[in-house]
């Protein structure tokens, strides 16, 4: 059954290679040792080789206060950074609209123009500036953009050399309205971006999102199926949403894409008008908490290590190795597809051998 | 932008319509009141009419514990599911694999022929004839099913009048393999099912999975898409991937699909070669955990509301009012299709306008 089973053809379209980030402190097991743990085949071989490569970094998650001054979060956040950094963290992940007040009001006082950059955008351009000085890759949260007419919730992925990677717009905007009791609407002010944002970093393969994007299953499984190995949500949950949800979702995008995922909550000030929960989290492939905060202000430090991901996927082989699985994200749009041409009675399944490891 | 909001073009293919189970004990809540809570347009005057419908029923997870004597199994169950049927269940839930051993070497003597029926079946016999006697709605668990030359792990769902609604064959087989710690490969004595299975029962429009088939979101989101309101899992979840995943999963499901998720196990058998976690639970359209329960045998009751899954549309309006949502469970095989022929930066999304309405 094994030896008819071709990933390279069961997945549509064909999912990218997992990059290979530069190697910091790496180790080296022998393929021997878990040869012999594992009843390997040739696939395995094929896909790692003779070693499994371990890949850490020390993540840093800024759960920041902001207040009405941009000039102080702008220096607070660069001192918070450079804070991470000399802990060596090599990745920084700051949170959703950490240079302004959370209020339509805010928003377009403070957005910037982060094409435009330098006096145009000076959040950006601290982040550009620190991330070039200390060689690190940052995902900088997110800041009111200004772009033309309209503006934007924009997440900025800054680089070791300080170039911005990419830039993703929210493309879920967050509206609540309840009479009487609490109304934000982001539409009012806000547009939504309208693509999915996957960054290939020093530091791994990241997709990223922004606080409700993290709703839609379907946007983590789009980077899942890309072979993302982390997923970054700066995000401010608020005081309903935040406990009902708030690591239900972190923990189900990360184990049922197999992947990193991180978020970063503004610190929480019960006098402003949006209170966010906080909460900054980093979540494991397995869905396990590595590490959590309450509402403070603070910066949690961990550390990842992507062999983690290969390791799960050989204990948990849900995504890599099993042929309904491979199809894997894609699976869904294609059956409906198919369904919907052919009726629910002639959708076609295929399952060849599934294998479950675990420790 | 409301106004140019389609929503029956946004979904490729249509969803189809949700169905009106028969009212039992129905409540009719004045639209007027909804009115005066909420801000609707004509969307939901469309879709709702001028009353909300609360459709209430009770449904019984049976935790069974199982032995090695099928006819004490069969009389068993019919007892559980007897005494529940008199507490007012009027849907009922069996553990998958009921009325046999959960072992490889079990499964080819315990199966039965499904379709032949009659003695070839006692199992499903008997929940043909309780079904019908006691007028009530059967998710039957799962038995090991004779096809031919091939073995099926099987669910069949009785209707009240008795009759055989529909049979889902397990797509995902479970097998793990740690050498000298635990190996199960139900690969080797069974063959894996090739579809998914919803049905339209008197208690409402049902999607099925059997344990492993809980891990692949993409089952769950095509029920979704296909107007589901009740997913049931009989799952016998280990003494590993039980603490890791079966509550993550399973409110993971009903979170993202805003729908109910029933799951049930069997007892724990501490002597037996597969150690079932147990823990049945019934999940709400929130992810919140309605009932639940450890590992000894035990019948939960609990009340399932289906006017909740639409209150809760109107307050976390993820998958029946945003453009983007409204795509749903489609979009991601859209997108990766798309994505694949053209490129990451031409993905087309499109947002009009998102709402959220939270208590």
């Amino acid at each position: 059954m094994e030896a008819s089973f071709k990933p390279e053809e069961a997945r549509v379209p064909a999912a990218l290679p997992l990059p290979t980030p530069p190697v910091t402190k790496a180790t080296f097991s022998l393929f021997l040792l878990h040869f012999y743990i594992f009843d390997y085949n040739s696939y395995q071989v094929a896909k790692f080789g003779h070693f499994l490569l371990h890949f850490y970094f020390k993540i840093a998650l800024c759960q920041l206060s902001v207040t009405t001054d941009k000039e102080r979060n702008i220096a607070h956040a660069q001192q918070a950074i450079q804070d991470a950094a000399d802990k060596g963290a090599q990745l920084i992940l700051l949170p959703e609209i950490w240079n302004s007040p959370y209020s339509n009001d805010s928003f377009p006082v403070y957005a910037e123009d982060i094409d435009a950059g330098g006096d145009a955008s000076p959040s950006t351009r601290m982040l550009s500036e620190v991330s070039r000085s200390r060689k690190i890759t940052i995902i900088g949260g997110s800041i009111p953009e200004r772009s033309g007419d309209k503006l934007y919730n924009s997440c900025c992925v800054f680089g070791t050399d300080g170039k911005l990677l990419a830039k993703h717009r929210k493309i879920h905007l967050f509206d609540i309205d309840i009479p009487g009791k609490m109304t934000f609407k982001e539409s009012r002010t806000l547009t939504a971006g309208e693509r999915p944002t996957i960054v290939d970093t020093e530091v791994g393969r990241i997709g990223i999102g922004i606080c409700y994007d993290i709703r839609f299953q379907e946007l983590a499984a789009i980077y899942a199926a890309r072979g993302a190995h982390l997923l970054c949500y700066p995000g401010a949950f608020n005081m309903t949403t935040g406990p009902l949800h708030w690591e239900l979702l972190q923990r189900a995008r990360a184990a049922d894409c197999q992947l990193y995922v991180a978020t970063c909550s503004p610190a929480r000030d019960g006098g402003s008008s949006y209170v966010a929960w906080g909460h900054s989290t980093l979540v494991g492939p397995f869905g396990e908490v590595f590490v959590t905060t309450e509402h403070e202000e603070t910066t949690l430090m961990a550390e990842i290590d992507y062999s983690v991901i290969e390791q799960r996927s050989f204990f948990l082989l849900k995504i890599e190795k099993f042929p309904v699985a491979l199809a894997g994200p894609t699976l869904v749009g294609a059956l409906l597809c198919y369904w919907g041409e052919h009726g629910p009675t002639s959708l076609p399944f295929s399952h060849e051998h599934t294998m479950l490891y675990l420790f």
